[in-house]
């Protein structure tokens, strides 16, 4: 098993009302609630930590309400070594109705400037100095206070420590983490055409689009595509792997616990085709119940073998098969 | 100045989100929020403190996020006396948007067993055996765990301490509260009505059901009459009070603002008309914004004189008037 750090900086506290029916403008009195520690990196720790890899978590939490995260840590015995910011972490109401209709409510994240940022790449980077860490991934938003350019030199700062950098966010974040080329990124469709500069209307233009993205240096490009499944392009070749059909209850989480999945394959050693269909099936393991997935599920080997797994031949960009 | 004591069974924490609008089952990202401890007694402890009162708080606290009443106590100047229970206080979201409009999302609260209610009982106890309190307040719904005559047990343990107790609850804990007659109760009109038998169909309805109240044992008879205002019955006599017209941008906090101001005047030795005015004028300013009545606010002493305050004359039970 490996040493894995996971960086979130902008985390957030997931508090779920459960409800019979939202009725805007009223008083709604719901019967169940639940404050649960959340954030990308938090989940695919708690992936990580349950497949017996050693996790330790930082970025940014706010000091005062950090009892949830303590609490979290401990259960899924991870080291904790997130800076402490004054104030409160920010918290996001999700309005669970019968219906299954779900309505979210996100805060603003704990503003973070320069010197706090300057503390975080200090820790991350004594933590690497002190820990054989075999990869580092930073997950999730921005938290108010660090623009794009600022996480662009932040994660350079990162690559420059030679641990394998994974970077998992969305946006304009994403397409200036592409530039850093860190080992992994993991865009979706509209993200990846936004990045290669034309609409991906075809299984043919997305894997074409995901290999300029390994073109461009990244190690592992992985592309959410939909219903096409993912998508996988590393330099020994390409993949496409499309889950089992489940009824979703709950996607939050489906593509932390992929990217875990996906860590654990290859810090395991595990081969390609092992490690892409592991990860799909426990990201789709993940989507029947709320949280991340879970490996120990009964019909775990079932999900396994629906989840199919595809060997894709992609022309290079210089005309040859890989 | 005097010492009050404010008892909360099931305080909260306020998560006031602003959004532009609320759109059901959709991300909405707000742009601002924030956390606040609150409660009917915590309302009332502020307002009190901020009129000079030596607060003394308590009531059931989750010790796992207490950072906010910690840091509410401190800035407040009042002493913390709250039982910390295992867990959670709850969370109420309210979600305020562009409009005006507000919804609500209360949690439910923490589970308070019999063990916890006689270690309450004993805090208060031993407190109003130290301190000299000059009233003490049991103020807010119940939590769970605690039945309407487990309550109305409370109360009577508390009641024979000899401090003078009011009561600020609703529904059938106020009908319960009632029959133990504390010094002051506040029930709206359907609540009086309830508990009168009777529909409130006029002012002299009202009035007449108040003196009942009052008959009945309750020192300082408030009754919540909307469009008619306040009304008071004491032993000196009755009186109407009618808020200056305001736009309310608000109107969390003003029963609670009321409270404090005729608990100023009464323990301030004011004369009652001086009393209801105040405390009806500070209600009145709460509405305003958001938050508890500010006696600072700097048009305070245009709303004293724009509140009405009459004396009406009540036919007693036994034909004479009062």
């Amino acid at each position: 098993m490996a040493r894995v750090m996971t960086v979130t900086l902008n985390p957030a506290l997931d508090l779920a009302f459960a409800l019979d029916e939202l009725a805007p403008g009223a008083v709604n009195r719901s019967h169940h609630a639940e404050l649960q520690a959340a954030g990308k990196g938090v989940n695919v720790a708690r992936v990580l930590a349950g497949l017996g890899h050693e996790v330790i978590v930082g970025g940014f939490l706010g000091a005062d309400n950090d009892a949830p995260f303590k609490r979290a840590f401990a259960q899924m015995g991870v080291t904790d070594a997130f800076l402490r910011l004054p104030g409160d972490t920010r918290i996001n109401a999700k309005l669970a109705e019968r219906s299954g209709r779900v309505t979210d409510i996100n805060g603003p994240g704990i503003a973070v400037e320069a010197a706090a940022m300057q503390a975080l790449i200090e820790i991350v980077e004594a933590t690497l100095a002190t820990h054989e860490v075999a990869a580092l991934l930073v997950a999730g938003s921005l938290p108010p206070g660090l623009d794009v350019e600022g996480f662009g030199e932040f994660l350079a700062r990162l690559k420059a420590t030679g641990v394998p950098l994974w970077v998992d966010t969305s946006g304009a974040a994403l397409t200036r983490a592409i530039a850093v080329a860190p080992q992994a990124v993991k865009p979706n469709e509209l993200e990846l055409a936004d990045w290669a500069g034309n609409a991906l209307e075809n299984l043919e233009a997305r894997l074409a689009a995901t290999a300029r993205l390994h073109a461009a240096g990244i190690e592992q490009s992985l592309l959410s595509a939909g219903a096409d499944g993912v998508l996988w392009v590393n330099a020994r070749g390409a993949w496409q792997a499309r889950p089992p059909r489940l009824q979703a209850a709950n996607t939050v989480g489906a593509g932390d616990t992929f990217v875990a999945g996906m860590l654990h394959g290859l810090l395991s050693g595990h081969d390609d085709e092992r490690t892409l269909r592991f990860a799909t099936a426990l990201s789709a393991e993940s989507v029947r119940h709320v949280g991340v997935g879970d490996h120990q599920a009964s019909d775990f080997s079932t999900l396994l073998q629906q989840t199919q797994v595809a060997r894709l031949y992609v022309e290079s960009p210089d005309g040859a098969l890989s």
